[in-house]
């Protein structure tokens, strides 16, 4: 199911047109979710912007939880990255980890998904509990795969510092972070996920 | 104004009735502002929750601008202590701002006020323009006290920092921050508060 909704996943060339309206619909909701937050995303405001009847909303991803859970859930090719972090040189898992966190927010149908969960969490308490499951599990794997020491306390403290960013950067836009470049940022960040994933954790 | 409405203010003596009064009214639309956000608090509902006419919610604060710059600014005693930090051993800055961050989480009052932020921000673009200044104010002059290098920066780093922990523990619950004790939240903050506010900032 992920797979066929991700903007990075490999088109199998069945049924084209069922997955292209799927996608399409997905990607409405997703922008709305992120504008307008979890409770004024109705079906038929998804159905307007994507360009289709709402019958196909609920056709294809049924109630609305599920169609929140399904277009804020990481694309693979996310949540593979994240996974593979932990194969390269301990040193600089932090680095690989503030890239990935920039890149993903530079993306924007990546920024869409992560600001669908900011402003879905602090507007609906149903939203919230979804999104607390995938943000455990998004950084959890990684955790754990690096450290034996409080695999989950560290997962979560790198998530303080993600959902931080995404807060102050593209909802308060509080500068000089709204205009910082990418690159400075990764080099702001890195440092400190890197002591959050990997070093002794309280001095 | 602020010295007034803050729960930590003197008393003056003068005219109590009416400080009291205005003190009702800026904990209920405090209270407000955090649950429901900017949109939805209306003056009467502010006045309906501190048991007042919705006249005198005009009469003591005006427009819901002014109303919400009022009950969202920081208490005088907590922006004092922010900028007492500096004063205090260089070695031990980043502990003594997570203690002060984490007490005024704790509090309940100081706590509404950084919800009530965090929701409005999202919710309401002139509202995000109001929490914008106060969180460049609130850190900027601790940062610049610190350091020479990009004080600025580390200000907003640290905001980060803050607004991470915020909404990850109060607003999405994720485990195991949701439940944590206040004391091991300073352990694992004072270090990263420590590295944004004097470290080298990139490595």
């Amino acid at each position: 199911m992920e797979a066929m909704s991700s903007p990075e996943r490999k088109r199998t060339g069945r049924r084209p047109g069922s997955t292209d309206t799927r996608e399409q619909i997905a990607v409405a909701a997703r922008a709305l979710f992120a504008e307008v937050g979890y409770e004024q995303t109705t079906y038929r405001r998804v159905a307007a912007s994507a360009g289709v009847d709402p019958a196909l909303v609920v056709h294809f991803f049924g109630s609305k939880e599920e169609l929140f859970r399904h277009v804020t859930a990481l694309p693979p090719a996310i949540a593979d990255a994240v996974e593979h972090i932990a194969d390269g040189p301990r040193e600089t898992v932090g680095r690989r980890l503030a890239e990935l966190v920039v890149d993903s927010l530079e993306n924007p149908a990546s920024r869409a998904l992560l600001l669908a969960r900011i402003r879905a969490t602090t507007s609906h308490p149903e939203a919230a509990s979804l999104v607390r499951e995938n943000v455990t599990h998004d950084l959890g794997r990684l955790a754990s795969a690096l450290s034996d020491d409080q695999p989950e306390t560290r997962a979560v403290l790198a998530g303080v510092q993600v959902v931080g960013l995404t807060f102050t950067r593209y909802v308060l836009r509080a500068e000089p972070l709204a205009s910082m470049s990418a690159s400075d940022i990764v080099d702001y960040l890195a440092p400190v996920f890197q002591h959050y994933l990997v070093e002794p954790l309280a001095t």
